[in-house]
């Protein structure tokens, strides 16, 4: 029976991640396969109970999964700590580069009934369909970093070899061919020596894919269209902290970013998390939105475990319980029927 | 007399210079500060000109102003060249670290008359009065760069020695202290060593400001705050690569960069221009918003002569020309009345 390791981690991680558990088995009642779900320790909760972020049960039944379910990391409780043992980097991206998730997707699509919720006009959002790709274990984050004296200063490394370039790339001309054919490379190509690079090995890779349309943006200006006009957009791929940057900017979208799923992958192993963080403001209310939680349920399904029918399911019935007019608070408007994390849940497990 | 050297580059920057000089003259008329104005070759004009974008001359005049005021550079036609000798990293890039213009101002202040082009909801954008203040010649841009065989690789490092934090964020801390008291510094702490180093010196130049409230904020959180809840911020100060891409953003909250003027500054020293492009597609037809560049004049008064009457007075005659519904084709909507370059220039001058 194919294993999946569930990190609910800190906050309302712990809460939200039973509910996309909940999803996740009634769909999968009446199918052939069968998923087995395994609780670890990750981020603040590990540093507490076993003295680091990624204590080395959790690394080793990760690795060991077919899939991994992550809730959410860190919280103020550990925010004084060494940089290198918080909750995020000893935790998320240990994981992440453990793990070599070397891909990260983030699809935002608008939901008609959501449209309301962004701070964007309707006009300008209400065909939202793009997805997000990337890269998520090379460049500045794990680049070669410290301090120098004299004069005193501190430096951090761009770095990325043709082969890392090349395998998310060619990732995003897969995605694009399987979507509408367009897949936007963003770089910063007037200006870095890493850009220029990816620039060429892009070029080079697109050779491959004569069917998909692909075009350059410098990151500057791709900050401004997707929120000057989203819908041009289909794939776009970049670099780790580029992405980081785009992938929260087009999440904003949607109003909130409680509803976005997110997959890290390499090849079929991956990691499903919601995009949002641990929230520790509204942790133990019963009030925090599963629904990213739920969605990344579904990414897994159709990444890990080849069952789109099964993922499709999800997602209608996340849209079905939204066409209802239910709501958590964070997406809550007057005359909305606003419902708890768990109410959510078993709203959804009722519409699938 | 003061001297202010004229680039006016590539595109329409040919035709939006000129306007602003307009406008400089007729504001000076009465006053007993006199500009003398000198036009030099930068940018793509250069290259074709005097064989490079940052010709001897050019660099010495801009040395010896008392300030400089840039149209834009750049073009299809250029954009073959080897990176280094192109308009962009050869003519601007040039400029910025010949001049050691370390600070870069954009001011993001909403016209109550201009909600409408945003594509943001009105209520979101109504009272946005921001400054993104970008540290412009450090970080990215000007660390090491190369390439490494074996594996075959690109590099770019991000560097920041303490001096150079301390200078802008000082900087920040000023502005934020004539403004409404509040400054967010942007960082990616939670990852990078060289953000750890900035928010170490950005808390030590804190002490002396006891009377800002600082605050700070992640890269991708601040880009997501700027789409959501823009009325937040007041200054907003970050180092060189993250504030190229939230300038941008920050700007589209206005619906067209043509309304965004920017200050690179060094002390006094100054070098002023409009934060959109040279815009080829649109070059030589009189179309072209020139208000950007006119109110790149404006902060020219504020902060190379002290003039601050005198810069009121144009973002003033501004806004009253808008108000009087005069735009020009970026930002025209049906019933407006739909100005050309030249005649938005003397618009101005008699709103004056
Ligand atoms: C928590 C942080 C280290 C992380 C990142 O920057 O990758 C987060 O912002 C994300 O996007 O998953
Ligand atoms: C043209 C380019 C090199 C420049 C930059 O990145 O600084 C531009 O985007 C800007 O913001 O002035």
């Amino acid at each position: 029976m194919p294993n999946v390791v569930v990190l609910p981690g800190d906050g309302i991680g712990q809460e939200i991640t039973p509910e996309a558990i909940k999803v996740l088995k009634a769909v999968l009642k009446d199918s052939s396969l069968k998923l087995e779900f395994e609780n670890y320790l990750i981020g603040g909760a590990a540093i507490d109970e076993a003295g680091k972020a990624l204590p080395d049960d959790t690394l080793e039944a990760a690795l060991a999964a077919d899939a991994v379910l992550l809730g959410s990391v860190g919280g103020p409780k550990w925010d004084t700590l060494p940089a290198q043992q918080r909750p995020e980097l000893g935790g998320l991206l240990a994981i992440r580069k453990a793990l070599s998730l070397f891909a990260n997707i983030r699809p935002v699509k608008m939901l008609p009934m959501l449209v309301e919720a962004s701070t964007l006009r309707p006009e300008v959002v209400k065909n939202v369909d793009l997805v997000v790709l990337r890269e998520l274990t090379g460049g500045l984050y794990f680049g070669e970093k410290g301090r120098k004296t004299n004069p005193p200063s501190a430096y951090d490394t761009l770095i990325y070899s043709d082969e890392e370039i090349r395998r998310i790339v060619d990732l995003g001309f897969q995605m694009a061919r399987q979507r509408c054919g367009k897949l936007c490379s963003v770089d910063k190509a007037n200006v870095l020596e890493s850009s220029r690079f990816w620039r060429e090995i892009t070029l080079d890779v697109a050779k491959k894919y004569p069917e998909v349309e692909l075009t350059h943006m410098y990151v500057d200006n791709a900050a401004m269209q997707l929120v000057r006009y989203p819908t041009q957009f289909d794939v776009i791929v970049t670099e780790n902290m580029f992405g980081d940057i785009l992938t929260d900017l087009a999440s904003m979208l949607m109003g909130s970013i409680g509803m976005i799923s997110s997959a890290s992958l390499n090849g079929k192993k991956g990691l499903y998390e919601p995009a949002h963080g641990s929230a520790p403001d509204i942790a133990g209310k019963n009030i925090a939105n599963p629904l990213a939680t739920i969605l990344s349920g579904a990414l897994m399904l159709r990444y890990s475990f080849d069952l789109e029918d099964e993922a499709k399911l999800i997602e209608r019935a996340v849209e079905s319980v939204l066409e209802q007019g239910y709501r958590t608070t964070d997406l809550a408007k007057p005359g909305d029927k606003v419902l708890g994390t768990r109410e959510m849940g078993d709203a959804v497990v009722a519409a699938l």
